[in-house]
């Protein structure tokens, strides 16, 4: 028996279009650029290493400050549904989907997270009077910053009719942490040839590639319900909430392993790897299991490896770039914490690649261009 | 010749019904005051008297951090719709909106603004295909951080198509600050009966109440092209931007003023003026002018003044209490950075109460409930 190729299924086809978002982001990261001279009034300075890594980082002496801002996407659509299909509230794993999109981002530059604020608009009033959905919001919120150990300072909770569609929310997240002491900064300064990459493991699909997912879910005859293992259900597995990276890198800090650059891989998938500015090789030579949800994901938009790795977090949720000699402990330090862990490759000197070893795929630096 | 008295339009007629968003505030407030002793573990510690200010502050030793994020609400809405009235875009404007949305409830606990991170989630990747309006937007943005001095950060620039509405957009500001030296911190603890209350000039509706001057715009025949005085459309008037009150808190700390404490005034309109948890009562013996715009919408709204300065600015976006004998010098600086002040009043011991003595308006303690 045969299983006939499904159609393939890029991510712009499933709705997200780069190129019309990319001139307003270039327009933006320019003027952005243009106001750091404001922080010399104040005595401050911005650390320009910083513009186009995943957190802004701010000089304020004693320490630096980091601060973002991040969306968690269109997640909270497959948890409605789920919601409809099976009467139950996903909801606590989409507040710990949200509070990972900023805390995962804000620790890749060394900051330890310390507060969060909730932005929660809704399609209407309506939206926060599904208690259980409401209570699994806050609990799961609650949760979360038990996990990262951050202060939840408060937010908005604004009601949006008109904006945000009847019965949705859009969710997002503002984190604001410390890189303290300031040895713990790590824009990349110190990466270089020899260094080890580790690979923490993920959850699932965490909160990236979800057009893509839905998409598919609307071709499954069974869709969110489609089994993609015997007793895991697509919708369910998609819902595995994203995984917090901020105690292993908590963690590393107490065990004196400094690492010297970390990547978090969301959108573009392990292109992601690619992230630093140095010209630098990437090598791969072990490649974690991959979750079901997204072998499963790949095979019915019919990806090869290299898009699907492209695309995908395909099993590795973040990346550490550490000094050879601390792999091993930062693999033991992340699996103490709970969390798979694999010294899966090394930085070579060498034009920007990224080389997938044992799946023969191959990255240039070209392919991820975010800044 | 008498004009026939409008029908009265509520602010809860107009869509937003806080008894729907009360309780999780209630659940998520508790949740999240039981973060607080994370901080703890960081070295660091949570200023408990911020919770249910405006603003976030975590003592971290040389200074206090303060965090936020803060949504612009509906006021796009009108954007749009006078863009396609008249082909020109207003984001610009709407830019420097969502930023004062942030800074002016951050500088309240006595903060300077440091960084200002954007989040503009669009409903399709095509909102950003008019460059027109998307240039507006960041450049309006831009010259808001260089009027208060931020950095901005960075920020994201969701497509959230399903989520947010196509063709709209939902904007939102996060803003973190620092109170330095931490003397500056104005969180009410020298608030006294005694203090003078200093009023600072609003623009005209800032961000608030637009849910009601929207539903008021479809009543008018001629809506957002209704003249309110010669010369000035009502869609005009409606989306002067909000004023930055940065300026002013910076400029008082430079002229050795401080602040005892500050209420931005936004939705609830001056019964923002009962903030403080402190059992006093505040007479006020000034009443500011009261822009056309505003006075427009209490009357089609067929608002008594009650419930006018119970939902609205009507003139006064800022409140700062002060010592009565820097009442004048505060006035005098606000001024002098171009933002209308009026020695308003005085803060008097008694039952939590506002008095608007000119207009025979009282406001009890109960009329606020924000905590």
């Amino acid at each position: 028996m045969t299983t006939p190729r499904p159609t393939p299924l890029s991510y712009e086809q499933a709705g997200v279009q780069y190129d019309l978002i990319d001139p307003l982001k270039v327009a933006a990261q320019r003027a952005a650029a243009a106001t750091a001279p404001h922080l010399a009034g104040h005595g401050f300075s911005e650390v320009a290493a910083s513009r186009g890594e995943s957190a802004y980082v701010v000089d304020v002496g004693p320490f630096y400050i980091a601060s973002i801002v991040e969306c968690l996407g269109t997640k909270t659509l497959v948890a409605d549904e789920m919601q409809r299909l099976t009467g139950r509230s996903y909801f606590a794993g989409i507040a710990q989907d949200t509070i990972a999109m900023a805390v995962n981002d804000l620790i890749t530059v060394g900051a330890t997270p310390l507060v969060v604020q909730a932005y929660w608009a809704a399609g209407g009033s309506e939206w926060f009077a599904d208690a259980q959905r409401s209570q699994a919001l806050v609990e799961g919120w609650k949760a979360a910053c038990d996990t990262c150990k951050v202060a939840w300072g408060g937010g908005e909770t604004p009601a949006l009719a008109g904006i945000v569609e009847d019965g949705r929310i859009d969710l997002a997240a503002s984190c604001t942490g410390l890189v303290n002491p300031k040895q713990r900064l790590s824009l990349g300064e110190a990466l270089a040839p020899g260094d080890a990459i580790v690979l923490l493991a993920s959850s699932g699909i965490h909160a990236n590639g979800l057009s893509l997912a839905r998409k598919l879910a609307e071709r499954l005859p069974q869709g969110y319900l489609t089994e993609i293992e015997p007793g895991l259900g697509y919708g369910e597995a998609l819902l595995a909430p994203t995984t917090l990276y901020s105690p292993v890198t908590e963690a590393l800090w107490a065990a004196g392993i400094v690492v010297h650059y970390a990547a978090n891989i969301t959108g573009h998938g392990w292109r992601k790897l690619l992230r630093h500015p140095k010209a630098l090789s990437y090598r791969v030579h072990t490649v974690p299991p991959v979750p079901p949800v997204l072998r499963f994901i790949a095979e019915q938009a019919g990806h090869d490896a290299a898009e699907a790795y492209g695309t995908l977090n395909m099993g590795a949720g973040f990346a550490l770039f550490v000094a050879a000699e601390d792999a091993a402990r930062t693999v033991e330090v992340a699996r103490t914490c709970g969390i798979g862990a694999w010294d899966a490759g090394r930085v070579e000197a060498g034009p920007k690649a990224l080389h997938i070893e044992p799946l023969g795929v191959h990255f240039s630096g070209e392919s991820l261009q975010l800044r």
